[in-house]
């Protein structure tokens, strides 16, 4: 707590209460010992995750490190690790070793990826095998879990009663529906939470509770299958809680502008405040290869309004297992949308750095600008590649710098 | 009128009334034949402005030409030819004749571009000069014009009396400043408003009201400076109006999140309902490289609340003249944020297009994605780079496709 508050630059006697209210987690399984520790919640500056991971079409754990590093290098406050590809335990394994930063995972992929590496069907999977994992995942110190625990049968009737364009998005949530319908059995995770909060107990690990029910299209944003299970979420948080277990709340997803704020306040009311962590928003579904610009334009809005946690979505979603370029600038854009809105938020320092940075510009002292800069490689590499006949301005302006014919007319600081 | 109420699926009386309200304009000059005509305003789809042109440092006509074009390829409603270059004149004429969208100028560049290849300076241009170059360009056929109008000396003593970190950020309101500090006079398209208004109505041009004192930094935006600007531009527009003359309000620049909203609604009071055209709004100051994304976030949401026309900005924008690839990125970054906009606003067709997106994106139906994307090269190129061994999904799930999974439980529509 002492480190989180003086990363943040408050007391640690804000942070100690937000963490007993439950308006501010500390993801830090007991086990690890990590340098980036980070607080997310109410008051703090809004955090953003990556996720990284093998698919089966492509299993380098490598390639996912070198992923891992560039996201943390570009300001990732934590890392999902989503892997699905062989070798799915000692990926992870090589990924907590060398992760300096909160590490999460979706503890049912490796349940279902055993069964299917074994030939089986993701029905026939017995029951203790969902929490059984948790347990072998919390002893190599992952961080946080997402447990998709609200996807149960009334959550699922809702899906049923009101029928979506697209019905399941999240593949935890879709993985559970499959089980659950073949089965006509509960939802595991819901039936057995008090073991799963055990587990997150002894540990320390926070829940991340998952919304398999999240709208895929902007169509299905905020009916009734989301709102049925962000109250089951809702219900869930308040048992763990009152173990001492910290529980952040997951979110959308697709959602139209005008449906974002709504979605952030009922979070805040249904769920008593918790951490809210979203996947975007995604402001349209019709910008496939651009969709960390339309998750930046509602992950912006959102955070404004009071989401604490932005889970990053790259160019490539919807398309293909991001690349190295991909991941980049998808820590990128959630940053900037992050930043943009502590500044709307107030929170402590970030309207400073826009200070700075307009004072730098206003010198035109462009090294001090791109020292400052949220990512200083690319404007570094525009300057050089475009440098202008007279060093005091830019090739876009030139001669005709308004901002030199400002400060002739005005002075510096006009 | 017909055309525009066509291409937006509204009725010809609707326009007709808002030509008559102020509140829609048709920005197109009397002697241009174009057939990309459109519509801006009140009800209708929310339009994207390309900035293009020459600068002291890269003078290319026909790498101007290329980028006007790539930029209506891409979507583009009109373009800008904001040329400082050499030749300035027959550059103008080789993009009107090329351009098959409205074209505006900011004619003050032209002046004052003439005045320096004379060696002259700003303060010793003779006011006339001022107006007799918009005679000169509506000749050419420019469609619409950006006149800074509103930096009188009433708005400059706010700007003095309230001192920013960023004066002047405008090129044409700096010019206008420098000559009218350095002469102690009016600004001459304020004093000589009336002839303005002459030109624009014989050639049935738009006047673009501009912002010379738009914020250029977070912390400079919605000051006395501007809001005073703002209430001139208002009683501007009403002589204009008076007369027949059609008129864009232009607004900021760099803006908070949580001051967007405000400034629309200022500028739909103040205005009466004029159509809004923004440059951004920029949402932080602290991410140059980027700043097609921060222009997207402020645009979004400012078009959401209600402005008209989107500015685009692009990567390059504090750093260099774009490249083609800058065009590309600002351009659609813009349409992402206006295409969000109408959804949020209820814009006619907006919805209709993601949920046809998003009943691709169930059916895997790659190919009908791309085509209905706004941008279908990038995500085309995405796939093709990343090849799953399963066609019927892609390398992010694999075989762990969530939408398969969801069909195979629920059926094709859940």
């Amino acid at each position: 707590m002492r480190r989180v508050a003086k990363s943040e630059g408050v007391s640690p006697e804000f942070i100690r209460k937000g963490v007993e209210r439950g308006n501010i987690v500390i993801p830090k399984n007991r086990l690890r010992r990590i340098s980036g520790i980070c607080g997310i919640g109410a008051g703090l500056r809004t955090k953003v995750n990556a996720n990284i991971g093998t698919s089966r079409d492509s299993s380098s754990v490598s390639g996912e490190l070198k992923k891992m590093r560039l996201a943390i290098d570009c300001g990732s406050d934590t890392i999902m690790d989503l892997s699905t590809g062989k070798g799915l335990c000692p990926t992870r394994r090589a990924i907590l070793k060398n992760c300096s930063v909160p590490l999460g995972t979706v503890p049912i992929y490796e349940t279902v990826v055993a069964q299917f590496e074994k030939g089986g069907a993701v029905k026939d999977i017995p029951a203790d095998d969902f929490i059984s994992v948790l347990d072998r995942q919390a002893r190599d110190g992952v961080d946080f879990f997402t447990i998709h625990a609200g996807v149960t049968g009334k959550t699922l009737k809702a899906l049923r009663d009101h029928p979506r364009v697209l019905g399941i998005v999240s593949r935890g949530g879709a993985f559970l529906a499959e089980w659950m319908t073949e089965n006509g059995r509960e939802n595991p995770f819901f039936e057995n939470f008090d073991k799963v909060i055990d587990i997150a107990r002894n540990f320390d690990i926070t829940l991340s509770l998952g919304d398999g029910l999240r709208p895929g299209s902007i169509v299905d944003a905020t009916d009734p299958a989301q709102i049925t299970e962000l109250v089951a979420l809702g219900s869930l948080r308040k048992r763990a809680m009152k173990r001492g277990v910290q529980v952040i709340i997951e979110g959308p997803g697709h959602v139209p502008i005008n449906q974002i704020e709504t979605n952030v306040l009922l979070e805040k009311i249904v769920c008593g405040g918790a951490p809210f962590y979203i996947l975007g928003p995604l402001v349209t579904d019709a910008a496939p290869g651009y969709d960390h610009i339309t998750a930046a334009i509602g992950g912006a809005l959102a955070a404004s309004k009071g989401a604490d946690f932005l889970c990053y979505v790259t160019p490539a979603e919807h398309l293909r297992l991001p690349t190295l370029e991909d991941v980049k600038d998808g820590v990128v854009a959630s940053r900037i949308a992050a930043h943009a809105a502590d500044i709307a938020k107030g929170v402590k320092g970030a309207l400073e750095q826009d200070m700075k940075m307009s004072r730098a510009r206003g010198d035109r002292d462009w090294n001090k600008q791109f020292d400052l800069a949220l990512e200083g490689s690319k404007p570094r590499e525009y300057r050089k590649s475009s440098k202008p006949s007279d060093n005091d301005v830019c090739t876009m302006c030139g001669e005709y710098c308004s901002m030199r014919i400002s400060e002739k007319c005005f002075g510096r600081r006009a």
